[in-house]
């Protein structure tokens, strides 16, 4: 996952920039940058680490220009390099410089084909791959417009866009399926792109639409958007955005990712039967479907975990080793509301199963006489093939699974897991993506394509 | 505010530490510091800057030594100086480490007898008067405890004080009112006093026993405890640690800190007359009031405003002006929770009332119809002696407004104050210091006094 | 300029890499970068800075493989962006890096060429060129042979590049003209290439050859090297190694810069008449030419200016402004030389004439009872495009003051400099690159380009 | 070794404070530290690293204050800690800052009296003994001048110390033998006293003269000065500072430390026999003694090994193993020069007798035909106790080494040293301290003393 933003105004851009990618920190914690665009020159810093570290007052307080973007990623394959880091420039007639939210599925197709044309990559991020193409369709088309369409003839998979069109023109377009959000919103004399309309309000900005699925959006220097709707298919937002990813302040596509984890909650509460005397969330995702869920059943609701803010998020610590240790160091049971209780405890989700297995054994530590869990998302037995890191296929626990051997493997006295059909009523959505769970995926992808991502997957293990 | 840490034991302690301190990290971002002792050497540490910063692995890999102390510091009084971090140490026959919470009412008082004696501070924190003071008990008294002793004859105000004895011993007391929290726990192998039990939770120990106010405790190699009540008067546990300062998951003497914060919404509720549609917290300290609020009142609870993690504390900043630019960035509202309703907010406490107002505006932003203020602290209307960092009390809006004003002053539908006695029946303790809402400071203080903490109070500020 | 180096063997790279890099960082102070192959991955790092701040051990500590190259880089036009670092890497079937020494003259016409095929640049770097054609002429010629001559057929002005092809062959080459110095040198089991000899003797090394203008050298995991003249014509040695840049341990093209330096003493020694009492260099450059000079006229030889070395280099300082603050502190005479002497000062060359101007300042208030100004160099009148980084036409005080103009500008009692011919019996090299004294350009260059150059060297000016 | 330097004026300091501290680097790369006085506030900043790295802009642009002192610090005995860093600090009435150059041989003794009076070190550096002593005599006595000589009366060995009184005065004093340098300096409107002249060209100050051993001089906001003689003996200047240490731009004690190189060089030629080619320095510090002893001698004088400027100081690195590995990184012969010659190598001294013996191997591996090795200073066979870092008596080679042991361990074809009388006569001084030549103590030191020193030697070892 990586969280993408677009600036343009009449006043320099570089401190609202950072502000509001402090608001998509949440969907990468990895490295992070900018591009900005003056007149005459551009300013482009890039680094790995956290926003804080990275853009210091020394570092940005000169940098002038009325139009930029920026990115937070997350940490993938091969992404150690210096190269790897978004934006991305290409200096064509005008300077084109890309953020990318997604996964192109044909990566290494175009990459061939790019390399028969002598177009190298300086990196193996699918955002160069963008860059690239836009920058030679926009150096050869009469429209932006046009450009974009032949873009998109070409890439297929998941792409959230925004791009900077030297210091003239913002650019942003969504694919087709609408896989990840993307989000408009506006000020007097400044207009934004962002990945989530949290962004907005941190920066004090209104929603204004979203970027519909495959459509393309330029807005000018005057604040003119003009949009265009490049290619339509059938849409499929991924479900995982209001289960887990989003910010819960976000409208995506506009529905509140707090109201579906609320449902979420709701839904879980209907075929409840068990006896118990408390729930809690496992913070902070969780907290919205936990409070529905006790609420509905009234049964008391308790915070009952609390976590170490002065450390990272478990789910985007790159290996292993380091997600298991940090498990104890970042969540403390609350003895006073566990001890002597039955527990129900309510994740977001369960991916390997150490993290929940983890858990319950704080949980029973601090005197839980039962533990039930319950999962918001139903069983994840199959990869992403559209931008959300998850790891590989043997990796999944409910891949290879049964419920009971995982409730087993976790030692929670019961497991539960949401159904399947009561996603698309917390989303109000009909058209998800829920490859993950019930493995199709929206778009045909050849074997071939899926060994190559595999193959990326494995190689990119950092332990 | 400050976190204090001890730890000895049969291996080295400097990682965990550091863990521990990261679970104390909330009670100071400003600075933070170790010393860890070896048979033959010794190792300081101590910077401006949060924990992850100042240790990383290169620091600390090769530190050895199975004792050391830890302090995590937030700022006051001139102390931009490097001079000003703890611990601090005085090369006695053993060396002598210190790390103190808390703050001497007569530290003008001692300062000029010491300076009587030849006896300089390379500080103006009153943690070196009580190391140095400390350091020559040691070397001239037959025991520890008479060299506590001695020193709890001469120092007034509150004081939770964590020593190392060179490679021997750790030593802690806790001044006789018990204002502030100090604990001790263990592990096979190893013993540890904190600030808060939280820190057992994070290492894997067992909390044993508060050290009590007045006693003095002190941990040999072999890890034998003695322990002795050194002076005795009227308790007066500092109420704000339970409803404000202190992490839900700990207990401080005895009393879990959730389940006083619990009390805190259940009793805020007794009175409670007004329509409204949803309870929402100001995360993270007021959740468990609002909770056990709307439970008791059969309201809808909900997550109203989310905080943004990748910035700091609001009530730690520094300076006025960044703490109102703050809270935009830090806080958002929900909308789907609080559109269209009457909306009662909770939170843990009003100080100057620029956070409150900022807050409501915030949420009719949002939509809400109406916003009912509801504080678990009664009024604050005195300033502190005690090592709560609150600004003079011209500051205190409650020092000077009465509650209509107030309400009026923050635009609040309604404000409601937690009772004052409230606070004795959620906390469950009868002794109590309460100074800061009415004014009885448990320790009679000359006028002299408060013009010297008044006056230090006005040269700290920094805006 | 910027200095290069390439690293092969059959062990970890890194460590020497970098050592390496450390000898040649007088070429460049602003930036510095690596990338090593590994069979299955790659690691680049590069960034602003030293490189001692950059590659620090926990950075480089588990970088593997026995294969790599590092840049170091002066800044110029745009060089603020972090796109702008090198080496640039092209994912081509086989990964491309590429590091680069001097300056295409024609880099606007291909740039523009490669705009129409939709090959984008990242960066303003001419090593980004070189890197996508090379890449590119990889992928679809026979040879490595074939392919650099393609590219040569392309690019025109100096260029010493070194370049990995992925994790099996280093791959250099130097223009027909042999503008900048490249060298490759040996060690059991390794073999290096880089800009200056200076490096082999750092690392241990043999030097074996210099890699002759025109000629590509291509070394395989096997330390098997091949070699072929690709392009031949008229040699242009840039005088400028031998009499400001390089370090005096390095041969170029065979010469020794020391001695080169000594002989540029001794010429000026040649036609000296003035009565002197004392020599003194300008440090460090100067030093050689400054002994000889003394030495051939049986003047005392003294240093009489001595440098603080805990600051940087004058001629690679970015501005103006800076330059003229740097001097004072960097600069101290040592008066017990130089008081109520005749002092004859020798400084390798002059640009603006402000350094000149402040040095003999400092001199006359030391006591100096008579200051005589010697520039080893003859006099700069017309601006480099082969990647000295000089300032504009305007700038160079030779370029439109006459000597005796200039002697009083800087406030010398005379004025001498080296005549233009001398450069050639110093160097003994008759096929120099002596442009900047006599505007006679080895490279047939356009208006166009010219005008091009011009108009980023005024773009790239930061103050 | 240290540096200090105290300024005084009536504009802010804290520049000039670091750009003096720049010119005393060399007296100390390990940490530097400041203390600037303003009306109501202090600053102190402190830290190991060098002066460009602690004092970066954003860390110093707002420190306000006409009063400040400096120092620069090599590491030494237990310096680790980040407690060991000066300046000190004491709250007395008037906080007193104090930065110390030198080495005290009774600490063990008054840290024992002060320990019995409960006054605690923080530290193990005799620095905060003097500023602690001094603290309490400025309170207690009428005057400075009482103050300072009682403290003269307390402390023994080598001190050259610079102190602020608060916003006051700025105070300077040096021991009764006058081991380590002191010089004060002016500029309109303000007054300097620093470690070495060179600090005053730096800064655009003019040396006004020494402070005399036994002599305390106070400078007040007025810039009145006054001083006085408090003590008087046997003058024993370190001969070191002009043999190694001091920059050759500076004067101590009226005598230019560039004439006295020159002339040790003068001294080394007068019995010199051999058929030699060349004389080559070891950059830097040997460099004037080589030119005068090749003058002298009318052989060539050539630069033969080249400084790598981009790492540190050789003498002030750490540990033995760093040392080894550092000589060819950091040395390169210059072969045009040694190659086929009979050469003379000039160091300033020899202390283990690895330094050298690497030396020569580098000059024979560049084809030096013979290496006669010649050191400007006489055998050191004894440490120091008055600041100079030495190894312990077995480390250093002529302790235990008759000459023609120590050449061939060198490998050198002859060795030469300077004789002691020749000390003399080139600083111009009878009375000098050349302990570690002869043996001869000028303080009487007792067994108890040594043994304690030579602990604190070995534990200070750090490999």
């Amino acid at each position: 996952m990586c969280g993408v933003i677009g600036l343009i105004g009449d006043k320099p851009v570089i401190h609202n920039l950072i502000f509001g990618m402090t608001a998509l920190q949440h969907r990468g914690q990895d490295a992070a940058g900018v591009a900005v665009f003056n007149e005459n020159s551009h300013f482009i810093k890039k680094s790995k680490g956290l926003i804080n570290d990275i853009f210091e007052s020394n570092v940005v307080e000169n940098v002038q220009g009325n139009l930029g973007i920026g990115h937070t990623r997350y940490p993938t394959a091969g992404t150690d390099s210096d190269n790897e880091t978004q934006p991305f420039l290409a200096n064509a007639s005008h300077k084109i410089a890309t953020a990318h939210n997604g996964n192109l599925t044909n990566y290494e197709e175009i990459k061939q084909l790019l390399l028969k044309k002598g177009i190298f990559l300086d990196s193996s991020s699918d955002a160069e791959i963008i860059n690239k193409i836009l920058a030679y369709e926009i150096e050869t088309k009469q429209s932006y417009f046009e450009a974009i369409e032949t873009l998109m003839g070409r890439i297929e998979g998941s792409y959230s866009v925004v791009a900077a069109v030297g210091n003239k023109s913002i650019i942003a377009f969504r694919d087709p399926n609408g896989f990840r959000p993307l989000v408009i919103g506006e000020k007097e004399g400044e207009i934004c792109v962002a990945s989530e309309s949290v962004v907005f309000q941190t920066l004090g900005f209104k929603r204004i639409k979203d970027v519909q699925p495959g459509e393309a959006v330029v807005i000018d220097k005057n604040l003119n958007i003009t949009s265009k709707i490049i290619k339509q298919t059938k849409r499929a937002h991924c479900m995982f955005e209001w289960v887990y990813f989003a910010r819960p302040e976000s409208f995506i596509d506009d529905r509140s990712v707090y109201n579906a984890r609320l449902k979420l909650g709701e839904l879980l509460a209907r075929d409840w039967k068990k006896e118990i005397d408390v729930v809690i969330p496992v913070p902070d995702t969780a907290r919205a479907a936990a409070i529905k869920f006790a609420e509905v059943l009234g049964i008391k609701y308790r915070e009952g975990l609390v976590k170490n803010r002065y450390l990272g998020r478990t789910f985007i610590m790159p290996t292993q080793k380091k997600r298991e240790n940090a498990v104890r160091v970042k969540l403390n049971p609350i003895k006073a509301v566990v001890n002597g209780k039955r527990v129900a405890v309510i994740d977001d989700s369960i991916v390997r199963g150490t993290t929940s297995k983890k858990i319950i054994k704080l949980l029973r530590n601090a005197g839980a006489k039962e533990v039930h869990f319950i999962s918001t998302c139903p069983p994840i037995k199959y990869p992403c093939h559209y931008g959300i890191d998850m790891p590989t296929k043997e990796e999944l626990i409910a891949n290879n699974q049964e419920i009971e051997e995982i409730r087993n493997y976790i030692d929670a006295d019961s497991l539960t897991y949401q159904k399947i059909e009561n996603i698309i009523e917390a989303t109000k959505k009909i058209d998800l993506c829920m490859a993950c769970l019930n493995g199709k995926y929206p778009l045909s992808i050849s074997d071939k394509q899926k060994n190559e991502m595999a193959m990326s997957r494995v190689l990119s293990r950092k332990d």
